[in-house]
């Protein structure tokens, strides 16, 4: 089903290395900037990557587990941030904006019904009508998403970056608001990972110690109630959520189509973790953007061999990160494209 | 002497806090972001702080005991390097402009005659010409600035940061290019943080194993030949570059003029380890851009109690550091100015 996914070429390898080393400093002295423009041109198969029409996509949802205490803030808080975000007044609107990345927001399956809003927010952003359920169903009864409800997410996530690719962007960014998401991304976690469930649980929004405590009897719950799954897409059905599950298939499309993906936090790293386990070639078209607070990041990370480019202590989701770090890809781009060699400039390399 | 240079008054810390924690966000979820946001607002005592006309000033300079074997690159380079930078085509160039910042490179004391380089740089790079010296003496044989030449170039780096500020600049980052100029960087380290010489020794662009036991053994000489010093006029003075005594002077004024200081890496720490000895609040003004791979950068950072924003590897100079950290600069004073509050956006606060 995913042999469409393959691995970049590495044969240009040295090609890219060559040409790394030749530009005016000593070799290896910009560090991860110069392996991120490696990642890149090996990517997009060029020694002179760009990023182009940079996007990054918010989907949204609902959880069902958000009504029984989940997180520290009211479920409608969701649909509320998607009316912030569609009125600029979001971090991440802010973030993207200073930045120069486009921003769409897209309704994965918010509770409430969002008709009155417009389809283009104050400062341009986008938003995509792709509801699947008002809100997953409660994993501590069931599973969260029926198999369909999840097949639609992923397929409704490809669509949407597969009409991006085609509008001209090669780097995308995915970002996430959900009440609750965090606990979702918990269990996704210790399925995917074989980490212990306590170990990839966190405070979320900022949980006290007593919120914290009902999160891990609640998610210890639900853990046995699904009966420990270890299946890929089994696990995106019994605990993930909408937006989760769009992501999944967010990310399989963005490898399909050869993009540079910038992983933003632990959400957004947990639907990687579902695509990874569907098509691991999908590992090898992203950049991971940030380290965030939220402990079970880390194991993550771990899990996929990945060293983030920014610890900025970070745990607000919506893409903040990605956005945060989008600026360095392009650096890493224009330092291929236009740094001077050793021999254009006429400079001296290294005494005998 | 620098009665003038005074901490910023902190009364403003509670509003500004207030301010931060009123945005869309769970309280602290931006992190570092918000802390930065916060220093810039007490810096500029506003709480709406900006980023206004960013400048990198490139101080370059020879070093006398380059000839003897202190770097992997022959002395040549520091000239051919400032018409790199001049013809737009080094690093620090391309990340510049990226983000949108300023360059001016400085003459503090090359070795070579300059005076066929343009006064302005194919990309606007403005060239400084305040060559103190034509290099400075070998810190081998004998101090490597005169008192004169010292307090020339601080002079000289002040009035550069003076000009700046007085065209409208309120956010600077020092960079510098001098061959040589780590050995320099590692005497005043261990002259002014008392860590041993040896422990803040590193390879600089590059030395080989034999090349590196060679720096130990010069630099150990220097340091007895100079009789250890800890007084920061005379450390300056006795290892000194030019360019290193004119970031000094730069650091100095820079506070003096309630400016924010992007810290880039172990060179020009090194400068404002003397800055901090003459001038204590100086350190108030500043914020750290990377971690450089260079050991001695972490003994500094660690005696000025500094956590640096980036981490990615990087060992170039030229400023480059500062100018990957300056747009997270840009965006912590968008936050503070573009984000909706929970009261302005009808967002719902933490649930009881």
């Amino acid at each position: 089903m995913y042999a469409d996914i393959t691995s970049p070429d590495t044969a240009l390898s040295a090609a890219l290395q060559a040409r790394i080393d030749g530009k005016t400093k000593p070799p290896g002295s910009l560090g991860r900037i110069e392996a991120l423009a490696a990642t890149m041109g090996l990517i997009q198969q060029s020694t002179s990557p760009s990023v182009r029409a940079p996007h990054i996509v918010v989907f949204a949802g609902d959880h069902g587990a958000a009504k029984v205490g989940v997180s520290a803030y009211p479920q409608d808080v969701t649909w509320q941030m998607v009316a912030n975000m569609l009125a600029g007044g979001a971090a991440i609107n802010v973030f993207a904006r200073q930045a120069g990345i486009a921003l769409s927001v897209v309704d994965a399956g918010v509770a409430r019904e969002l008709s009155d809003l417009p389809a283009t927010g104050a400062d341009g952003t986008r938003f995509v009508r792709a509801k699947v359920a008002a809100g997953t169903a409660n994993y501590l009864d069931t599973a969260a998403l029926s198999s369909d409800q999840r097949d639609t997410a992923i397929e409704a996530g490809a669509r949407i970056v597969r009409e991006l690719a085609a509008a001209g962007c090669n780097t995308i960014g995915f970002g996430e608001m959900g009440i609750g998401n965090t606990a979702s991304a918990s269990l996704i976690t210790a399925a995917l990972t074989g980490a212990p469930l306590a170990d990839v649980i966190g405070r979320g929004t900022g949980l006290d110690d007593a919120g914290l405590a009902r999160k891990h009897a609640l998610l210890a719950q639900a853990w046995q109630r699904a009966g420990a799954p270890r299946d890929a897409l089994t696990v995106l059905a019994e605990f993930g959520g909408c937006e989760i599950a769009m992501m999944v298939g967010a990310f399989l499309e963005a490898a399909r189509q050869k993009m540079t993906v910038v992983v933003d936090g632990f959400i957004v790293t947990s639907a990687l973790l579902v695509a990874n386990a569907l098509a691991p070639a999908v590992r090898d078209y992203c950049v991971f953007a940030h380290r965030s607070q939220e402990p079970g990041h880390t194991t993550q990370l771990a899990h996929l061999a990945a060293q983030p480019l920014l610890e900025l202590d970070l745990r607000l989701g919506e893409g903040t990160g990605a956005a945060l770090a989008i600026p360095l890809l392009k650096t890493a781009c224009a330092m291929l494209a236009e740094m001077a060699s050793f021999e254009s400039a006429g400079v001296s390399g290294k005494s005998a």
